[in-house]
């Protein structure tokens, strides 16, 4: 019940672990760095499916069973779903967990959407409502490149600035039986926008928005930057991640190189082609902070990290109506728990 | 902290209350049976905007903004927002409440949204994590056919089992104070399929989810019809509603015609033009309830009402590709107190 500030839900006096995840990491993921941190490894991000819809649709059970299957429960022990995708209307969700025939609840913020889902999932089981929640999200580079761009087989060139929608898709199992990894705080970001325009640039849409949510993080807490072994955003990619670090020594504040990173930045390799600015999309931060961070966090790498996903909140029609493209980010703790 | 059954929570033990509602009702709402319960009443659905999307996110705005005067708050009193749209990437929800600079949570069940809104904000100011939460929703008609049909100005010919998409919005501040409408119980629902295709019966399509969701909702609660003055879906229209009653009457259940009846069928006058089988659309479950429903709570004609929202799961790609369209309702109880 405590409540520290306006925005931070603290979660910690009914503990909320993750008791299981499923991550699935399409072709060019699986090559980069952390490839080998996911549990399935696609060598082709259409699998046998006709339309790439319905591949995400796909990549979303398989995320959602393999946490099932690694938490040890099945889809009755599920009390409710969580999470939400790109997709308009979401449909890689409501599709890819009907099969379930749970209660489901979708949620929308971009690349953001994974925190929402963690943020209310968690929420959900520390009232008591819930015994177990799973929350996921899931994205496809080819899903999303006709949805907010142009679609892939028109070729279109893209600029530096621009960054790769990741493929795959990530869930969680969330559970008051102790575990590992404990979700201890929960802190909803509020819209921040910019003015940004260019579709082709989502980390400086979404930067400020990184920036407003740590810096309320921290107000809430009581916590510095050095109370986390790591403190990640969801999906600015290089050039984004460098903007957040000059708008937070704009107001004072320089966390050393190695405390702060980025999902965008950290999934592939910039030897990798055309993976420009690094990664983005509805998956980009699920797998990097399921697959990648909770091994960290497992291994006693990582004691306590912070992961704020980052959404870039704008459609087909908005960009066709010169709309601005507003950010959003919602941030989650985690930490290791010796149990 | 009390749990009925898999998918009710129950929100009683730490009260939940409306402490003002706003709503917007478009021209031909505004014309309609209920058109004096609405809060603005708008002569023009374009108002003075450029494009018909502008126009829904500036009502989205005016229902926020007239919910929070009646309930003596201003924005910054608010903790967070909860809502959702039609439009793709939430649209109406994000650009039309990006002006109040609050945390803000985008869902989407499609039609279902303001119930899923009404949810998770009553949960959030149930466990204390907030003071006071705005759920709220938005539809028009012009920006939904364009989404999920054809664009208005084509002219398309509509069969009479088709819905028109309500325009308007509404806005509802939930929060600990005591007042005399308290949410009481919400029942998540799951997705059915029934393999309805065609984006002219949503009835057809939503029907299934509704009553599956009431039947768990009086599972739970161990409740029946008889324990409610009313109970309504959300935008199933006459035809759905009808299906509705002979599904339920297949379970052996037949609520006496008064108990039972569905937003999209009181919402317009059968002699109105061009509204077919009703009304549908994220604001008609929204304005119906908050501006017709709980004036009559309000005056002591209800004692206690069940309305269950509903949403048709399709998008212009999934209708492309051939897709089923799933339906989804959720449901929320809300009582009269006398305070």
């Amino acid at each position: 019940m405590a409540r520290l500030g306006r925005s931070t839900w603290d979660l910690q006096q009914n503990p909320v672990y993750v008791s299981g995840v499923g991550t699935v990491a399409g072709q060019v993921e699986a090559q980069g760095p952390l490839g080998q941190d996911f549990d399935i490894r696609l060598d082709n991000d259409r699998i046998d499916d006709d339309t790439w819809e319905h591949s995400e649709q796909r990549m979303f059970s398989q995320a959602v069973q393999t946490a099932m299957e690694k938490a040890h429960v099945t889809s009755e022990d599920v009390d409710v779903l969580v999470g939400g995708d790109l997709n308009a209307q979401l449909t890689g969700f409501y599709f890819g967990t009907r099969a379930f025939l749970r209660p489901a609840l979708g949620v929308y913020s971009a690349c953001a959407s994974i925190c929402e889902s963690l943020a209310l999932g968690a929420l959900i089981v520390h009232t008591g409502h819930a015994q177990r929640v799973i929350v996921g999200t899931s994205s496809h580079t080819s899903t999303a490149e006709r949805q907010f761009r142009y679609p892939t087989e028109y070729g279109a060139q893209k600029p530096p600035t621009a960054q790769r929608t990741v493929t795959g898709a990530g869930a969680a199992v969330l559970s008051r039986a102790s575990s590992t990894i404990q979700l201890t705080h929960a802190t909803i970001g509020s819209v921040v926008d910019y003015g940004i325009k260019s579709p082709w640039e989502m980390g400086a849409a979404m930067a400020p928005a990184a920036c407003d949510t740590l810096l309320q993080h921290l107000r809430d807490t009581g916590r510095t930057f050095a109370d986390y072994d790591l403190v990640v955003t969801g999906d600015l990619g290089h050039i984004g991640l460098r903007l957040l670090r000059k708008l937070l020594l704009e107001r004072g504040i320089n966390p050393e190189p190695e405390r702060l990173n980025d999902c965008g930045a950290l999934i592939y390799d910039a030897k990798q082609p055309e993976v420009f600015s690094g990664g983005s999309g509805g998956a980009c931060c699920t797998i990097v902070t399921f697959g990648h961070l909770f091994k960290r966090l497992l291994d006693g790498t990582y004691k306590r990290i912070l992961v704020s996903a980052t959404g870039a909140l704008l459609s087909t029609v908005s960009a066709q109506q010169s709309d601005t493209i507003p950010g959003i980010s919602h941030a989650i703790a985690f930490e290791r728990k010796d149990v």
